[in-house]
């Protein structure tokens, strides 16, 4: 089948419209129909209403072919999601056998009475099938009328993650067969936004594959889909060529994270990481430890806003009266007692407190040490100051130098 | 002013259709316009495409009198928001003096010079008015036209959110001036939301104020919020009386979060803190550190996830041979080692590695350890197994234990 024009997705509750949850389906279901080469032109959250959702689906259904709804689908009375699509379509709601049965049969294998309510949820218009929810009392619709899909889906993502998995997902894999869709993400770290955009502008005309360009809080990530028969080799070709050009400025692809690089990279070798952080405030640490298993490589290490337990820590006074904490050689006398103390085979480290505690008066200096086997290096790190994540920024920046080091050794 | 209709959110954004972004400005705004006594009708999200959005005004302008759209105001041709409300009000788009000036002072500021693409952001409707932007070069809109309002607001958080606390909430709140609206959020911890609910039950029946229940990350929030002239006499009685009902296990109420609480608690008595970290892995300090002005209190400390490093920073193996490392025992020595080393006047200790690390085996147990003054304590904590965020939990368990500790002191 074509899908014309682009899909809608309709997300139905007023808790939506009053902020007491957040919408995170429209999100996923965008971006489940863009690995199945289908794109979104609108999404639309809208309440508990007869006159409104049934004006959200008609005006929707005269502008896209494929429409996934959820929400709203629950059997109190102010679920109206079946009973607006039904007079969208123009078709009578009526009590479907099979769905009652069905219905019925849950509630006899939780144990419960069904309450009459919840006949609701077995009512059915004459172009719907629906959709079996084992998690719940509320089935889905599937709905093909005129050469258009409607798909009404629960609301509650427990519910709505297996139905779309199981269900829906392979059902509409079956309709776009044709249409083969590949994607490659490359993580660039060290250059900004505006100037990747210069270094590798041609590729944002190409018409397959498509590039995509998005700052994120690991650097700037590039996202290539193709399409078609060819897509394979059509992305192919395009990320050997921006690779060539962005060369040791991209660290990482796909799911890979700069924490999980480390990882893998820490444990192929049994190294050892201890850090003295002086600059994130613990944000590396936790960073290193979402990785699973990351106490197998990760063993710690201090962290210390002030100069007094630095000496403490085995940081030389005089050094310090020297050079100042935020210096090239203190980050390096940082990450040579961290790898005494803690017995770790990597010590590393970050400088930068009195700027990243005061974002007024930082000039965004930080230093970064590391101590390995190969001896002990610094980068001066610039960040820009007057931003309110930089000691996220600083975390980042101390992750890609240590992956960077890693792979040198 | 009246509002006659419900508001309406637009976000504008081919990121957010295509899934690389989660539209978080949409649930903030609903949420501030609800404290100011204005129901939102509509959520739509709708790409950088011309038809399109211009469709998405005309359509919002037909139905409400507040539109606040985010996103769209950037300098480049795919930024079109600006172009689209133009046209659907029907108004030429002309460069603005003030705006220009305006942007060539941000440029001089930051020291950049400014690209011929960045006039775009100052160009302006007849009707429309431009709200300065202190952290971006996009001027936010105040448009008032045939009674009816919209406002545009750039769609980076960062900027979004400084520009709609510090200019459009107060131009709202003087048009609004007529509806009183109070809010009261209290913050619970220490029991489930079920629980809470169950305790507090009678009050969810209350039309004036109404009460909501929230699990978020730092425990159940409930949220009051009263209407009226009377709206503070209301408010104030429902207060109290859920107070009494759940007494020390409310630690704050509206903006206020753990780590400012502790923050001022230990800044007010000029006492410094340091951390024996074996269980959050660094997040503890992250949050303390999210407070300005932390250095001043927060002298850091130590993280560790084995004992040979325990042992080198000063827990004695005995007591590690003897309770292991997830004991009250060794929280006890940790907070002891740490405030010591650190010369701190309150160490603060949590263990639970083993268990936290690995999800799967662990029976969720860990314990606090806290010295001050007063001497030593500990407290066990047992957070849910196969939790996701375990360490954010025990995070939280520890910051809560400490302010209680301080309380008590």
């Amino acid at each position: 089948m074509t899908i014309q024009n682009q899909a809608e997705i309709i997300s139905i509750g007023t808790e939506i419209l009053m902020g007491e949850i957040t919408d995170t389906n429209a999100n996923y279901l965008v971006t489940q129909l863009r690995l199945l080469g289908v794109e979104a032109g609108r999404i639309t959250a809208a309440g508990d209403d007869r006159t409104q959702l049934t004006e959200v689906f008609r005006q929707a259904l005269a502008r896209t072919d494929l429409i996934i709804a959820t929400g709203g689908l629950g059997p109190t009375d102010d679920d109206l999601t079946r009973e607006c699509l039904a007079e969208a379509l123009g078709e009578p709601l009526t009590l479907n056998d099979q769905l009652e049965e069905e219905l019925r049969a849950y509630f006899m294998r939780t144990h419960r009475e069904m309450p009459l309510n919840n006949l609701r949820q077995a009512m059915l218009i004459p172009s719907g099938k629906g959709i079996p929810n084992p998690r719940g009392t509320a089935p889905g619709w599937w709905v093909e009328k005129d050469g258009k899909i409607i798909v009404l889906i629960p609301g509650p993502p427990r519910e709505m993650l297996p139905m779309w998995q199981n269900e829906i997902k392979p059902r509409l894999e079956k309709k776009f067969a044709g249409r083969i869709v590949l994607t490659r993400t490359l993580k660039v770290y060290g250059l900004g936004e505006a100037k990747v955009n210069e270094m590798i502008a041609p590729f944002f005309q190409l018409a397959n594959p498509t590039l995509g360009i998005y700052a994120k809080p690991d650097g700037i990530h590039l996202r290539l889909i193709a399409r078609g028969p060819e897509a394979a080799g059509l992305i192919g070709v395009t990320e050997r060529q921006i690779r060539e050009i962005l060369h040791n400025n991209i660290w990482g692809q796909d799911e890979e994270t700069l924490p999980g690089i480390i990882g893998k990279l820490l444990g192929e070798r049994g190294l050892k990481l201890a850090i003295f952080d002086d600059g994130t405030r613990g944000i590396i640490s936790s960073l290193l430890s979402q990785v699973e298993g990351s106490a197998t490589y990760y063993s710690g290490g201090l962290m210390t806003t002030t100069d007094e337990v630095k000496i403490t820590m085995g940081i030389s006074s005089t050094l310090l009266a020297k050079h100042a904490a935020v210096s090239a050689e203190v980050a390096e006398a940082m990450a040579a007692v961290v790898q005494k103390e803690f017995r770790a085979d990597i010590g590393l480290s970050i400088t930068g407190i009195g700027g990243l505690d005061d974002e007024k008066s930082t000039s965004g200096e930080c230093y970064i040490g590391i101590v390995d086997a190969q001896g002990i290096v610094n980068y001066q790190q610039k960040l820009l100051p007057h931003r309110d994540n930089m000691r996220n920024l600083a975390a980042i920046a101390a992750l890609f130098r240590l992956r960077q080091r890693l792979l040198e050794g």
